[in-house]
């Protein structure tokens, strides 16, 4: 079967490697769609994120959607054929950290495409049963790969707390900027303001429910948000950019008491802000990691037609084409938002 | 100017008295629209609730907009003739429950249309300035009358904390059970189960937004809700037909770890449940007392159109005609949901 | 190796089995001291509990601390002739429950001394190493038993929330009460009521740390207490007494905006306030079951000699005298607060 | 009277102006103590924070306790001669910041010793009686007048959440961190650690509970500390020294999941970390501002001896030798920790 592995910076490569076989509890998986995050793109252009570096060839890819080639031994609910979305999370389920509710932290986690464990860019790929979630019958496997995304949205939200009503601010149109959008949109936000420098981008917030948005290469949206909230400021800021000036605007765009959700992963490894702006407010930031446990709430989202994953997704492209994706994104070109590597 | 008085149960009269003058930091408002509260059928089936009887002769109506009839001294950005919501609690601000962010259990509290406070059912009245909020223009003035029970179904889903793609069910739809079903909607609920022994107001109930309803008189609603979530139950429970068995139903319905908010008025003054079905599954009950603070966030939503206020509206009479609407209520008469004293 | 029975209610028997051999991962405990629980003598007095009805011989027991006797293959960090507590709660660590931080309501939980599962009440038994805690060396066997009734209390306090210098009430003090009087102490409540009709248990909780204690026999205790707070409630009440009344008492002593936890099992399993005096309060209520994962933190707290959990046993006993042990509990003879078998 | 005033860095005059008369519901106070806050040097070292700058002659001051000199109309409840802690701050009570429970952000509080407001250095001063509250017995005037910044650390532990058995830490011990920590302890953390580089200080920070203290000139702290946690971490992070490396340091320190409560004032008017430090590990970062609604809970701790403010007191200056007071703190001399202006 064809594997792609990234060897290090900008260096992908299409390799051949044996089908793996099924142990008990497990299934083989014919991978169908994978998505490429802004953390792949970090790894391709970095050869890492932070301190983590790809020393090993990596398999990358953790939003993805398969279908059931094979059974292991004891595995009951699936059926060869089946279309599954499958979360890449496997938290140890015995930790304190789990134990607390927060298993996204657990530190004997099991993260499919990260440094030392397999990802999804390959033909087949063997996987415990149990994180393999029927595809509602709404979705293609495109869509199926976005259900990773969606669900580090959903936990930034869960983690902003938004009520029914209030404003919140999404800084950053990207894959998961726009997915905030719409999560937040259907959490009740009367009011969403958005910002992104790339026009193609601001236009599809406005379609995933932005209701004011701002290109802040031509004004100044701070300025520009406390004036539409007469002074006031956002319940909830999600810095979405990984940006060091989006994460001060975050500050000051949020109300005092407001809550900012750092969500971006910053290429420069330094989080910066004007201390007395957030210290006056008296501001709750909270580091947004990865997600936890949502995939039932993620599936019950789009099966139900509340959120549109289609709208995000702009590229498809088969394996052999995997670094023309990460051209793409590392370029912006091509009104690039979300690529699916096809299988 | 005509004025409605409760003077115990059963006991509506409608009497001449003088129009009121603003002082300072006032409004003279001309009363346009007052809705029927359960709270006011109450008042007039038993002389009170609870404990708290009808004394004196009872001026009620706490759900109500107006337009501006003139304006005390230092009163700004309103004018005469403006249409204006009310908000009816005025909390003292400076209590410790107040300044805990719990102004509705404020002791100090002044409730327009609580025994000792004159309430909106009559043609004038004086109020503070800062307690009316200009209607927005998609808003008639009976759907003003509606912003204070909406904010009550705002606070329930706040104590709820509902997040997006989780379950609620609402048990007893009423009006404030129906504005329930449309704020979880709103707030992202993926399934929202309704049950009702009146069928116009389980139809009412899948228009605002019930995906699944069941009537209590025609099978097993803790049974068909556990078989519908395949005997997991609902993240969050709302109660709000103040009934004895709908409270222990509301108990059986929520999965462990779930919330339990009684809403509803009961008639009889106790609330009971299976304490082993409760205590197992760890629930946390939470007890909604009016509301604080989200007139802002109710005018929001209306005036989005996330909401639609006047899908409740059932009747709409003028003063002369208030007993009749507690007759409607009591009987629950032609297919009866809200009743709006128009003025 | 001897074991020791529930047949039925009333029916304890000693019995002879052979003695368990370690798997994997496990290691073989000499049982050294089990508690008796509130909880077990309900099964003692009643043959089960609600609806949790003892079917099979009962090997009870879920208190306990034990030394290591042998180690299965692959256990590291433990020794023979180790001392250890126990966590009786083995919960599956994958259910969305677990994952959520609630392990004490997973559904596939195993149990020690629950129906259909074997407790401590027997010479040796094997069980998994992880669930093993070394004894702080400041600690006896029979505290060390001691350590779950003190998760349950550190259990109980973590619902409510108190904050430093708030004022606590607990409602009964029997063992649990008692020992959520000391953790509630080391939280740090400013004051702590305290009501018990048994006069020695009173005193009891005098030495635990109450500031005010009351005997209901001898007056109201809901006047007193209001009374003592000028009329503002208690922040944060525990019902610890299992009883119809304590739990109105609770809702009639927490402040407005309060909160109730109720931790004690009862005998009649209904749960019944006065709706009005909650609903006006806006009391938020918990239901305490078990604990989860307070392993650690409780042995922190006894370790540092911040709790004394030798005050609260007062009788000793061998396993051939078991028996005996559930007649004190169930007739509050001898001035009995807890009862350890000693093996 | 005598009156202190900062006209600007470093300038301090004492001037004479005549004494003011007690209004309605106000009371006249003759000051007896006045603490010198770390903000008030700020003000004396750079004439503001951050971009709060001294535009009139402050009279400074907060930190305050006072004798009834004189009863305006309408005062009940207080008498002449009483000896009273004063709560600097008088919010509005009406804005949606105070009713939402948050009233230290509110937009309009007037908070004595802030440029624009009379603070507490001088002779006599008139204040609205509400906010005096009786000094318990057993404190005197000097300590008093730590209450305030005692509030200020119970805010802190509030906003941290720590729960009985868990661990702190506690960055920088000048008079905030050394309450933070004694509050910490009555909170029931099981060990807390404390870092600072003068010697004084941290042999203070021992007496008031640190468990485990560690000298940043001499070791690596946050080594020194995950060392002593076993690589896990601490629950609860308190930043009070209001230093770069230090915010850095709480991130490290922090456990997966922890919470890091920034409460100094940093004299950079930067914050900043490592960005995938807390983002891996999903961290909540709280700014704490000042404090709300803790003075009766600050006297309860108090007044019951839970806490020592005694301890934290070095010097005792006449209003005359202000200035030497800020000389003091500027230069860490002769072992400062708080200086009390007396009167």
């Amino acid at each position: 079967m064809k594997v792609a592995k990234l060897y290090g910076a900008r260096d992908v490569r299409i390799e051949q490697a044996p089908a793996p076989e099924p142990g008990p509890g497990e299934v083989a998986l014919k991978v169908r769609a994978v998505g490429i995050c802004g953390s792949d793109v970090h790894y391709y252009k970095e050869g890492g994120i932070g301190d983590a570096t790809v020393e090993q060839p990596l398999i990358w890819g953790h939003e993805f959607s398969a279908e059931i080639a094979d059974l292991g031994t004891g595995v009951t609910g699936l059926h060869v054929g089946q279309a599954v979305a499958v979360d890449p999370a496997r938290p140890c389920g015995h930790c304190e950290f789990c134990l607390e509710g927060k298993s996204n932290l657990c530190p004997e986690v099991v993260f499919a495409g990260s440094p030392g464990v397999d990802g999804a860019m390959s033909e087949y790929m063997v996987y415990p049963a149990k994180y393999c979630y029927p595809l509602p019958e709404n979705l293609d496997y495109a869509e199926g790969a976005i259900l990773e995304p969606l669900g580090v949205a959903i936990h930034a939200v869960d983690l902003g707390k938004i009520r029914v009503g209030q404003m919140a601010a999404v800084l950053g149109c990207g894959p998961i900027g726009l997915l905030t959008i719409q999560v937040v949109r259907v959490a009740g936000a009367s009011r969403i303001f958005a910002t992104e420098p790339l026009g193609y981008r601001l236009e599809a917030a406005k379609r995933a429910g932005a209701t004011d948005t701002y290109n802040p290469q031509q004004q100044n949206i701070v300025e520009a948000i406390l004036n539409a909230t007469k002074g006031r400021g956002v319940d909830v800021v999600f810095e979405c950019a990984g940006a060091q000036e989006t994460v001060d605007q975050a500050m000051r765009i949020a109300k005092p008491g407001g809550t900012v959700v750092l969500v971006g992963i910053p290429s420069v490894d330094t989080t910066t802000f004007t201390a007395s702006v957030a210290r006056r407010k008296g501001l709750n930031i909270k580091m947004s990691r990865r997600m936890k446990e949502v995939y039932p709430r993620a599936m019950a989202l789009a099966a139900r037609g509340m959120v549109d994953l289609r709208s995000i997704i702009t590229h498809r492209l088969p394996i052999e084409r995997a670094a023309e994706a990460f051209a793409l994104l590392e370029h912006y070109r091509d009104n690039v938002i979300k690529v699916i590597i096809e299988l």
